[in-house]
């Protein structure tokens, strides 16, 4: 990864400090693992896997209160009903492509030994099929297996990989991002992380820092000659967590202001869009099979705002972070989505004053 | 009043036994008030207001999780959003008529001195026009302040009181009722309570204890002249608690089961029906500005069944105790709305074998 | 299958007429295809898939307003979110087994050559594990492509077949059911049809038309040794169509009438229990791609009675249907699970006057 | 009203052109009435009601396809249940102050000579008691009355006014706000209208069209003593109207991009807000008592963007229009809420180069 993050570029969201990594596995216990599926035969492939697996990975057994949004749901993501209705999460969170879901929904299910609720696993999607070559299913199941033993904390990889590696955002290359805040209550201080794998939106909305970048810079994708703009199946997933003890109608509360950060930069939820979010709490412990009432933490609902606006941020931050990581990519029938370029966006950042320097 | 209740006639329904009062003040700290406001000028009035009051009446300061469904949404409830966004219940519940809800609202304000959430009190209401005569507002702010003030635990007078004065249920009449239920889960004894004001469905479809009441016996409602069948307005309000430590989106579930106590008793959800269900549990104690995390208890979902089960069954109680306690009156321009006949209910659950006795 | 249906032991379901094949086929354009996936090695196959086609199968061009209702979330049921979002259904709707819905997903995406919306297939699963051996993936693309070419109007099989090969149903042998009525509006007559996939239920709370059934009868199921009865995963999907004209939000509505039929064959919503709802109707044509205004039909919400009832009506008898169909069956390692003795249900029945005869 | 509106400033928001009159009442048929309650003795009144009344006022026979979506829900709408149950509108729309919501209720009732549904009205309120002395009922059933005779369209009076009178925004004077956009799709042209309660933000959080205008400037507010910052109670009520015929669906779809435009002006759902909004289509026409189906014409899916960004742009621009108008105002106790300084707005617009002129 040689290009910058966008804090790099001297550009800051919000006012909110990130966490060491300003990303989601600032969050303990929160791993990544990714596999991006790249080739040119027999078909072209320009898609893969991401996986969030709490718990260091034993989320199966030591569950996570969790809730979800959908500002607009031109998208599928497996294991809502059963999420929605326990209030936890009991398995990872796959984010692929649109053709992959049964394949990445079955290998969770192979993945698990456990037989309470990982039969229903969160798998989500968004479309990749400019770049990646469909009706095809490249993902296969070793490569979610594969994912998911190689997940780990620290730093993550952004833009090109994993679910994200064939996705566009606002006409530039897109992807996954992330990033995260340090939150402080009255009592307390907590961490924010989001991870996106963003392809949503059109070129003339993108707005950066307040700043209508998409309307100043740009050299045009070269498109699919037989697809036109207006069929463009742009979405986003939005994965949010938190080491506040929330419980699930707070993470659902959590999850909904990924639309702030969204709408922020210049996103308004197109009737094709899938823009989804989940959000969960590592703060408390649940067992799969409990037989006792449980004690559990909950920071109450007056606490809530500095979460609130630190999951805001980061969102808008992780969406960014997506278009500066990702680089020019070449896809089937010589498509190319073309990367955010950096240096109009710090001119354009300086015309509008929001970074130091000459115009 | 002396009419026997369902169970006094020989008559059960379920499998759980009820608590001490078979009434939804069973659970501690539930108590329920309830003032009439029955005379014949300058209009006629045959209606008043019911008040649950949790933890003795101070649940704005010592708050209840809860939770809410609504089954079929021509009705009116105040003070959801806030309930189902902050998961919790800061008000005293008030049941009254269709025409009475801005004044019962006002009066919980005016009775409430703290400010931070009952600025939003929960009222429902269910439609008494066939008896009460309106467009008015008979009932005053000094009514429901009356109720709260004589809200105490202990037996629940039903039928033709508080909210239920004016309702008819299933073409007889209807109004307040109660049972309730001792639930087992694996660990633990819970309580749960139903109050219902019940003013829904035809003559056609009442059932009781599976028995197809309806269609056997039955004088009929002297009807309004200008008043067709079609233009019934039919509801029922449900309210349930338990002490069972239910977080807000179990509170939900629990609510949810109230559809099948209701189904049970021959409804399925009229277009014009308001069915809408509450749900407390007063198994933890909020505090209504807390600053720092709070330790609460939770029941796991896997314990959840007999907490349903009961709630099912307390709930098609509650409908058939406020039959069975409701008793006949006149209302405006002399309608009529019968008391269910015993003896006939009697006879016909004897001919279908699910009471002993000669047939 | 040689087993009566019920209403040929002279039990009725309510007060509605049925149409001719008392079957979800009823409404017209509706088909129904099954393929049941049953052998012994390398591992015990007793599973399916089967898929309901409205629109004689062109669903994917030809697309029809649709809504879903969840009683209690223990399930998965993919492209929920788009059928909310854009009130429609663009796919077939298929019924599998829980480890079969990666598979089935896949497939009918494979078998889709339209790009908008169908990359979001409507799959629903119930588990069969009690029988079927896994985790294990027996249901393969063919089998689910096979079942689309079979798809057909006309009388369907009900029992174990499809995706309700494996399934159990109040510790009885389930499956595959199905039923339908003829509603009367004011204006006009209609259809309404109902197929459950029944695995939901415990012996004890089985009522067949207000009798307490489960409490009276029943050769025990042989278990596995491993598998207590609290671990049960019972679960019943519903499918609701109907030719009347109605709007996203009236199809949601008829959806949630599905609770009322199963509450009155004695379900209450398990926590481990997927009770999930879908309805459509056939009485508006919706193009996949329309750029003007379409001009649309809409029963209006004052005429949904006789529907709603239809609804309760159908989806009662048709989980009383997939028990009467239902044949014993033997599966993983020995285990049993016996068919519902229709001798002994219409001696019950008898005793509780419910149908004529010596008692 | 001689403060000028945002747009006279130079500054413009997005890029869709507004309609004649930049306010709710560009969409045909939409009335605005207005009543401020302004007194000193015996209480300090600084509130008062405004209502949107379609169909120019007759919306209780001729209804309108309606929806709803809550962002956060600490506030009270009332009606909503029977709203999104039939999909429609049936009662004028109200917005008023906290306290006075029952007397608002009561006066719709009373102005209202169907029966049909309209017992149910819609009054949404926020929370004025930093200038408007409570708890108290100030506004009276024939404030509400006379609202209702005066609606009209044409210019709509902004700031200081009606609901809007004693309501602060971003800790400057907020209140009533309105514009509107005109959307083309692939066929047609309609318009979006949207009419804003503003009361909701803090002063650091204020962003004008990009630029982060709250962390700039402002004298700031002369406190109440006993009132801390943290507990104030932010709320916004946003009611979007369009001529576009949508059907119920999509009006919740358009309601919910308000958040969009409220994202863009720095909020982001405090934890005591009651960010509401309601969204209606004056396209098709339903009447009170239908007995046969109802022809309807529904805007596809596939057109709905150009009308979401319509609707972000509206309520962005109401919402900033709101601030612009309203004057400084002194309430109860010496409270001062400042008016939002114009001058300094359009320095802080130069200096971050988003209007013309010397920095």
């Amino acid at each position: 990864m040689t290009r910058p993050r966008l804090r790099d570029l001297g550009i800051t969201i919000g006012r909110l400090p990130p966490g060491p990594y300003n990303a989601i596995t600032d969050v303990p216990g929160v791993r990544v693992g990714q596999v991006s599926v790249i080739y040119d035969h027999p078909q072209v492939a320009r898609t893969g896997v991401t996986v969030i697996a709490p718990r260091d990975g034993a989320v199966d057994t030591d569950r996570v209160f969790a809730g979800y949004h959908s500002f607009n749901g031109c998208g599928s993501v497996t294991g809502l009903l059963w999420l929605e209705e326990s209030g936890q999460l009991s398995s990872e969170i796959a984010l692929t492509c649109t053709y992959s879901v049964g394949t990445v929904y079955d290998a969770l299910i192979r993945a698990t030994h456990d037989g309470y609720g990982s039969h229903l696993p969160v798998v989500a999607e968004t479309y990749d099929g400019f770049l990646n070559e469909g009706p095809a299913f490249h993902v296969t199941q070793e490569h979610v297996l594969h994912a998911l033993s190689i997940a780990s904390g620290g730093p993550v990889a952004e833009g090109n990989v994993g679910g994200g590696t064939g996705m566009k955002c606002h006409d530039f290359k897109g992807g996954i991002g992330t990033a995260s805040r340090i939150a402080e209550t009255q009592c307390c201080t907590y961490t924010v992380g989001a991870l996106v794998q963003a392809n949503q939106g059109q070129r003339v909305d993108l707005v950066v820092s307040g700043v209508p970048v998409g309307q100043e810079i740009g050299p045009d994708v070269v498109p699919l000659p037989q697809q036109s703009p207006d069929e463009e199946k742009s979405s986003i997933i939005v994965v949010i967590a938190t080491d506040a003890p929330l419980l699930a109608f707070q993470c659902r509360r959590l999850a909904q202001r990924a639309v702030i950060g969204l709408a922020r930069t210049g996103s308004y939820g197109h009737n094709w869009s899938g823009d989804i979010f989940l959000a969960f709490s590592t703060g408390n412990h649940l067992k799969a099979l409990p037989t006792e009432p449980d004690t559990v933490t909950m920071l109450p609902n007056t606490q809530l705002d500095p979460l609130f606006l630190a999951a805001a941020e980061a969102v808008e931050e992780a969406i960014l972070n997506a278009l500066c990581a990702a680089e020019t990519m070449v896809g089937q029938k010589g498509c190319v989505v073309h990367a955010l370029p950096l240096e109009e966006l710090v001119r354009v950042m300086r015309k509008y004053r929001r970074v130091g320097g000459p115009v």
